[in-house]
């Protein structure tokens, strides 16, 4: 079977650096746990004082409230099909949640308990969030929900996904600096409830120092990353703190073609392109408890379900035997860990998650 | 939380069809059960007098070993890391398995039972598999295998997969048809072995009435089919058993714009393109304890972790509310079942899979 191998020492210094930069630039931390969903990743960052966490579900926050964490985002606009998973974790925990319109109000009428909300604000992503050029909307939530005692207005969030699809580094430094002019601006008119803005994707938290008046970050990525950051530039090879370790499964030396154990349901069909092509993971060396990159690069070029292949291999072909294991760094380890459901560290201890 | 239905009468319905097809063509059926991974859908192939199944993994035949299938094809290269499993199983049950090289045969030396083998031929796929133009490769396998008397050669099995890349149905006949002459030949070139012949990728079996010298067919997908089986001419819209039901989490009628909870941790990454742009499922309509096409196409547009988007909603935008479920059929079943391990019926049934 593929096993997603962790090297813990990567992925605690990846951590520590994160921390690190919050401290410097007076931010506050509250890590997403959606990409490691582990609770035992998860408590690695209370040796940085951290007491609040992100989750993209209830069903993650349910998991980390009763592994001990007090103080949970659920960062996924609220939809009332959750209301009962939300007043269950409201018992449990202080719990915030997003909005971006008072569609969801009315089902919040009768909560028993006291629950924090964020409005979830859209920089120019397009996905979800209220556009910062409407702050009527904004306004209207506020006043609306703080009809309500049981909700407290906490600020604004906002997630500048498409960091993600910036061309070039340029691109994404221009992203990230109008999401922190268009925050800025939405703190200032609206200080009068003293909002807090919470910020985060990979990409930027990763490669930017200036943060403006940023309150909180919210990066989850960074934990492990992954072909894709490193793509964007948010990390280096060195830095990626997952690969998935792949038994060979056929050699066919005619066709320079090695056939992994390892599909589409361990590293997902994410991809990317990359010299001409998609690919779905890179090969790197493993020499006793650590990993390290090939002089050579090659990628798994294609995937299907439990296969993987690569092609072009070279001399490799000849190099290696059924049976032996491979190592890949993921495309997108949030997608793989949610597959692969657990980590061996590279010194064989397993490590389990949401399940 | 987005969940997948099951509409079991269009499932049944599928599952009959496909068993008829093989009683007419007085073909074997060994049906994969990588799609659906669940013992109790396993079982409805029973009324059709099915006792022997395809697996994808020696995980998977464990599960269904377990659930009381007593002949079992694990249709993937044998590779040594497996050979604890392989002992396991044969003591539950007749298990067989792949090889297309003499490479995993010194691991096989001492087995306590006796294990069926199919050798895996490439007709053109280009994944696993010996050429078929490499006769003396298979003799050489069956010849080496068979001086160990625990390993007993059955036959050949091929997965033409490239029919899943075929440009038209024209091009699918072809790999069709080149694939049965391949495998009638090399059937009459080993005769002396009484090789059966394995065959089955879904849009084959399901587009073509004449299968050759084929002996069983062992087809999984089609038990659902999806988006990309219809766009190969596997199978009608109305044929496709499973839908994600999705909450809507955000609607933003100045974009045409509606997200829902429903993302690449349920739908998988997978895609079709379809109207000049990659789509990641297709909405249908429920009626109470059926569904239907619209009359106007509407696609997932976009898809992260936990977010769906569609673009390009129209009018939608305006009707739908915060919470309303919408209904998606999936581009890749199998995937999409693999990430949501588990069913509900429409009449409210869970149906549980392999955890």
């Amino acid at each position: 079977m593929p096993k997603l191998l962790l090297d813990k020492e990567k992925c605690l210094r990846n951590i520590e650096k994160m921390a690190r930069k919050a401290e410097r630039n007076s931010l506050s931390f509250r890590p997403h746990c959606k990409t490691h969903q582990s609770a035992e990743i998860a408590n690695w960052f209370r040796d940085f004082d951290i007491d609040s966490i992100t989750v993209s579900s209830f069903h993650m926050a349910r998991y980390f409230a009763e592994a001990g964490w007090k103080d949970i985002l659920v960062a996924f606009p609220f939809q009332p099909g959750e209301l009962e998973s939300l007043i269950g974790l409201s018992e449990l925990c202080q719990i915030s949640i997003l909005m971006d319109s008072p569609a969801a109000l009315p089902f919040l009428h009768h909560i028993p308990k006291q629950i924090g909300f964020y409005i979830d604000i859209d920089t120019g992503y397009g996905r979800t969030g209220v556009k910062t050029g409407n702050p009527e909307l904004i306004e209207q939530i506020i006043v609306k929900a703080t009809s309500n005692p049981k909700l407290e207005f906490r600020g604004f969030y906002c997630h500048a996904g498409h960091s993600y699809k910036a061309q070039s580094q340029k691109e994404g430094d221009k992203i990230h600096h109008q999401a922190l002019r268009d925050l800025g601006g939405l703190k200032k008119l609206f200080e009068l409830y003293s909002p807090k803005v919470l910020y985060g994707d990979t990409p930027s938290c990763s490669r930017q120092e200036d943060f403006g008046e940023i309150d909180e970050i919210t990066p989850g990525n960074f934990v492990f990353y992954d072909l894709i950051q490193h793509s964007l530039g948010a990390c280096t090879m060195e830095e990626i703190a997952v690969a998935m370790e792949c038994p060979v499964a056929g050699r066919y030396p005619a066709g320079e073609r090695i056939v992994i154990h390892g599909g589409a349901v361990h590293f997902s069909k994410e991809s990317l392109n990359l010299d001409g092509g998609a690919i779905f993971g890179q090969l790197v060396r493993r020499t006793g408890q650590v990993w390290s990159m090939l002089e050579e690069t090659k990628y798994l070029t294609s995937i299907s379900q439990e296969h993987g292949v690569m092609e072009h291999c070279g001399d490799l072909v000849r190099k290696v035997n059924i049976g032996d294991k491979l190592l890949f760094l993921p495309v997108h380890s949030c997608l793989t860990a949610n597959l692969t459901r657990g980590y061996q560290t590279l010194d064989g201890k397993e490590i389990t998650t949401l399940g």
